[in-house]
This record gives structure tokens, sequence and C-alpha cells, in this order.
């Protein structure tokens, strides 16, 4: 047995890391390239069959008209509320206060659009009908992610989600769909995509989540939204003159992954109980509703660690391979499960949970 | 012998296509990770030994302090004029009339970034230090694009380009290289590419031209502008989590392609000398001096596709696959040279433009 000095080190060193769905290497690509024939023609700037098929069977899915095929979901919903505010008229949209083009994009959809966004709710949870009433009525679109990523992936009801649909179209507010994990939500839902996408007047979806892609996203909407949405991702200089590598592995990956989003669903929920049998540790939300949780703790950052490192040296479980503090103090991890929970052994597990737990148990004093 | 109904067929459908390296097509991916470790780890936002060893390869090329890899070459320089503009807090920037920024990206710098660009020279001819001499102290930065692409990829002199470079440093005005196609005039001006980006202050180059890699830019510079750029590509969506299938590409294709410009600029001087024995062409410029040059006729498009069309049915050489027409009359088709040339035997060459000049002087009634 070797002691680990990073719990990076120690988690890229365990038989059977829980994350995900492997490591990101050019295996993926190369797996996805593998059947391909040499002479599959490159799309050129957004055209192509290549990319022209692809796009048709993601429109299909999501109920859309159309759909464009994207190198980022940065680009893709900047671009979906631009399109939206210049229908209206006004620079005013809203979103979660944790959204990603909030809190990781550098501040691109006001430096480069423009864009006012308002802040919805309280942090803490995903956005209610009720955050919607405050709204002045020049909003141009609201932006809902699901789940909410950096809440562990909270969900609104369903119920919940029609109705701030349906107030939104009452009022003249476009919806936006942030759906960067869309599929991995349909199980809880229990709704197709195109059932949920018929709630939006704009839908993204990342092709390199739950579906283990290379990288790239896709926008969908009616033709006159995708139209626009093609000289827009022009001006951002994401019209490349070949995606077909981001395209050919996303085809590939969803043939494979989009029918284990429910196995993904249902281990998180068994894999988070394991959670939240250990003392010192919570678990959100607290039964998942995708294939996503969020750990937090009141312990020290070093403290979780070694108990990780620990585990990982001693069972060869792979639990986490990075903590983070909170600015507001404790810290949490993120889980997201994919292929590879299904290699490790149910044994294996429950002895990499008895030696959490007993280590947690030492860091905490047997509280 | 086959009749082909589209230019584009009989080019396609010819023995010895003359131009560029080869069709755009997955056999360039296959083969550039053929000898790639499935365990090459991809590189995850802009960091990993991927991309990071690629930009010091490419700061070190173009004797740059700091090179930074980005999807496209519109994203790129968008965001060096960018910088540029806030660094001297004005928003006028000049670059030729024909400029890709100016015709090619949906107005992208002016609507994503509000500058406000002047246009300099002539059309028919590049940028020289008498189009700068009229330019307002408050210009932030001059885009010179070397060739210049849309002319048939036209220079100037190298001592016209340094007096350039002088100019500009004198009066504060930032110089950006527009090197979409700077390896390709490095034979003609006998210049290392670190010499000729010494004279200007952010230099970007493309690695799918003469390269001939999938698809993705470089931009490089000083540490203060490349960490600035850095920013800006996150906030135009194109920091994606993984750009490794294009910069493995470009590295693999560099390797074998940089030796071989001055062998695509000697061919390109080669073919336009048949092209100007021909009666009714005008080849553009009258001697290339890069790996491209275009050709002009008074003839009508019709005219010169069933000729090129008779050429690649009768001789299965493809000269050219597509003739464009001029918004101000007449027609022009665009050559640029790779890997393709070669394989064309002098003879066939030779038949080739022997039945392309009786072509044409049948067109022209033998004027």
């Amino acid at each position: 047995m070797t002691k680990s000095q990073t719990l990076m080190e120690a988690y890229n060193g365990t038989a059977y890391p829980l994350i995900g769905h492997g490591k990101r290497n050019a295996q993926v690509l190369k797996e996805a390239f593998a059947n391909v024939e040499d002479s599959l023609s490159s799309d050129m700037y957004g055209s192509g069959r290549v990319i022209e098929r692809y796009q048709e069977r993601m429109a299909k899915l999501l109920g859309k008209e159309a759909a464009v095929f994207f190198p980022s979901g940065t680009m893709a919903q900047q671009i979906a509320l631009r399109i939206w505010s210049d229908e209206k008229g006004s620079k005013k949209i809203a979103y979660h206060p944790l959204s990603h083009l909030e809190i990781h994009e550098e501040d691109g959809l006001k430096e480069l659009h423009h864009l006012e966004p308002l802040l919805l709710a309280d942090e803490n949870r995903p956005v209610l009908l009720r955050d919607l009433h405050g709204l002045p009525g020049d909003v141009s679109a609201v932006l809902l992610e699901l789940p909410q990523r950096e809440i562990g992936g909270q969900l609104p009801e369903y119920g919940e989600l029609e109705a701030m649909s349906a107030y939104c179209r009452q009022r003249g507010i476009k919806l936006h769909l942030d759906g960067a994990r869309l599929f991995e939500v349909l199980p809880y839902y229990g709704k197709s995509a195109a059932e949920v996408c018929a709630l939006f007047d704009s839908v993204y979806i990342s092709v390199y989540k739950g579906i283990g892609g290379i990288a790239g996203a896709v926008l969908a909407g009616e033709k006159s939204f995708t139209k626009q949405s093609k000289v827009w991702k022009r001006r951002h200089g994401g019209d490349l003159i070949s995606l077909y590598p981001y395209i050919v592995a996303a085809d590939y990956y969803m043939d494979q992954r989009l029918q284990r989003m429910e196995q993904y669903y249902r281990d998180a929920v068994e894999l988070a109980g394991y959670y939240r049998a250990c003392g010192a540790l919570h678990v959100r939300p607290e039964v998942p509703v995708s294939n996503m949780f969020h750990v937090h703790s009141d312990l020290e950052k070093a403290q979780l660690e070694s108990a990780f490192i620990r585990v990982a040296d001693e069972t060869g479980v792979g639990l986490c391979s990075t903590v983070r503090e909170h600015k507001a103090g404790g810290v949490y991890f993120e889980v997201s499960m994919g292929d590879r929970y299904a290699d490790a052994p149910k044994a294996k597990l429950e002895e990499a949970f008895r030696l959490l737990k007993e280590c947690l148990e030492d860091e905490t004093g047997g509280k």
C-alpha cells in the first residue's frame, strides 16, 4: 500500500473511482472515432451532413423546430438571452444568483452583450414561481437551470415548473432552459426531454456532462430563433470550420448513455444514502433528483481530505478527488454519477464507507 | 469517361486535384491521433500539459512571451483588438477594407465590442505606410493581414512593413498581425516567423490553412496581453473544457508542413506561370508571394466552369472547384497550394493546361 500525498493523487490511484464516466483523455476521442470511416466529410462552417444530421437528431429529441451545435454552452446561452433581449428591446433578463452565467463566465453576458441580470431566489434553493412575481414587466427572459448545479443539483417540482412556464408566457417573458444536465433529471421528473423542453422557448443542453462527450453544446428553439443564433455564433467566433470532433463524439456517447440516465440517478440516490449514514456529513439535496449531489461538512478541508486519502489508499475506493471551501465557511464536494459506479463491488463500497465513518468519528471525537 | 454535371463534382472526381492538402475528412483527425496514447490527458479549460506545451512551442516559434490556443481566429482577433482598444481608451482601430473582420464575421467586432474600424487603402492593394499617415492620433491599433487573402495574397515589401511598424510604435498605435497565412509568406520574405512577429505587438496565426490542421488559432504577445486574452476567451465562450482534438492535430501537421512552406510557395509560382500563359486569364498577384494566388477573367462563370469540367473529365487534373463572381463584374477563383500539387505528374499538368488554353480560345473566339 502506497501513501498518497494529495487527495487527487490518491483518487487517481484507486481501483474504484466512483465519479463520472472515466478519465478525460484521448481514449474518449479514439473510441468515438474507431468505427468512423476515414471518408466522413468534415462539416464546413456550420454546414454539411455530419453537423446537420446531428442537429436534426437533437431538434427531434428536444421537440423543437431546429437545433444548432455550439462549441460551448457559455456561448450558446449568452446568445439565447441576447436574442430574447433584442426581440423585446430590453436588456433585463433574470436568473438564479449561482447561475453559470453569473459566476463562471467572467461576466461575458455583461461585457459582450450589456445585458442586465436580475438575480432570482435565495441562493440556497432553486427558483420558484413566487420569485417571478416580483419581476418588472420589461424583463426579456428568465433562465432556469435544471438541475441547479451549484446547490447540489436541486430541482423545482414539475408542477412548479409548469406554473413558471405559464406565468412567463402570459407576461411575454421568454423562458430559457439551462439544461446542461437536462437528460440527468428526466428519470426523476418521469418526463421526456421534449415534454420538459415544451415549457421553454429556448433550450441549451451540454454534450459532455452526463453524455460524456468531449466538448460542445446544443441550442434549440424555433427556426426564427436558431437562424439568429447562427449569426451570433459567427460573431462570437464559434462558427468553426470544423466541429466534427465534438459532434461525432456527442453522437456516439449519446447512443450509449441517454438510456443509462435512470441508472445514474438511482446510483446517486444509493450513494447519497451511504453518505447520509456517516456522521459529520450533510447531503444536498438530501435525496438526489438527478445523477448528482453535494456533500457538506463543518470539518476542516485537511481533515476531510486525509479521511478520503486513507479510504482510497486502504480500500481502493475513490470517493472524492476535490474538497472545496465555502466562502461562508465549511467545506463541500460534488458527486456526479456515470459509468464508473457500476464497476465498484458492493462489498468494497461498504468497506470504504465503514472506514470513512470511522475516520470522521476520529476527527469529530465520536460526536 | 464520365461527363460531370457540376464543377465541384468534376473536381472531386479527378485523379489529380491540385488545391490544398486533401479532403477535409475524418482521416485528417485519425492520422493525427494514430500514434497518440489513449492515456493522453485532455486539457481542462485552458490548463493541462497538452495545451500548455503547444502554447509554449508556439510562443517560441513566434518569438513572443506567451501564446494562447483559441478555437477560432475570429475570436482571437476580435479579442486582440479589444484589448488594445481598452488599453488606449479608444474604440478606433484600422484595417484593410477586405479584412476578414470586415467581411466574414457578421460584424462581431462592432456588435460585441463596439469597435470602430477605419478602412485603410484602396481595396485592390495591400496597406502601405502612406495609408497610415492619415490616421487620427487616437487610433488604438492597426491590423495588417499578411498576405492579404481577398486580393490574391498580396504583400507589402518587407521594408514597407518595417516602416509601418516603426511608424505605429512612434505614435503609440499597437500593431496586430492577422497571420492566418504567416508561415506561407516566410519563404518570400526570407525571414523567420519570429523576425516578422517582432514587428507586431500581437500576432494571430491559423492552424488549418497551410498547416492543414482541423480548426483553431493561436494568439501571441506579451504575458500581460495573453493573460487578458484568456479572460476574453472565457467571455466569448471559447474556453472549452477540451480543445485537444484541434491542438493535437495542429501539433502533428505543423511537424510535417512548416518545412514544406518553401515548396508550396515555389509550386504557386510555377502554377501561376501556367495560368499566365493561358489567354483570357489574369493572375493576381502576377507572381505569387506565398502559397496562394487568384485568377481573374472577364469570361462568364458558366464558360469558365465548363472549361474546367472538360479539363477535369478529359485529363483527370482538377484545377479549380469553385468559380466566384465579383460584385463589380467578372469572375475569379482562388488557388492555394499544399501537399496535393506534388502528386500531379508534369506531363498531366501540361496536358491539362494545353486543353484549358484550347477551351478558353474557343470561348473567346481565339482573341
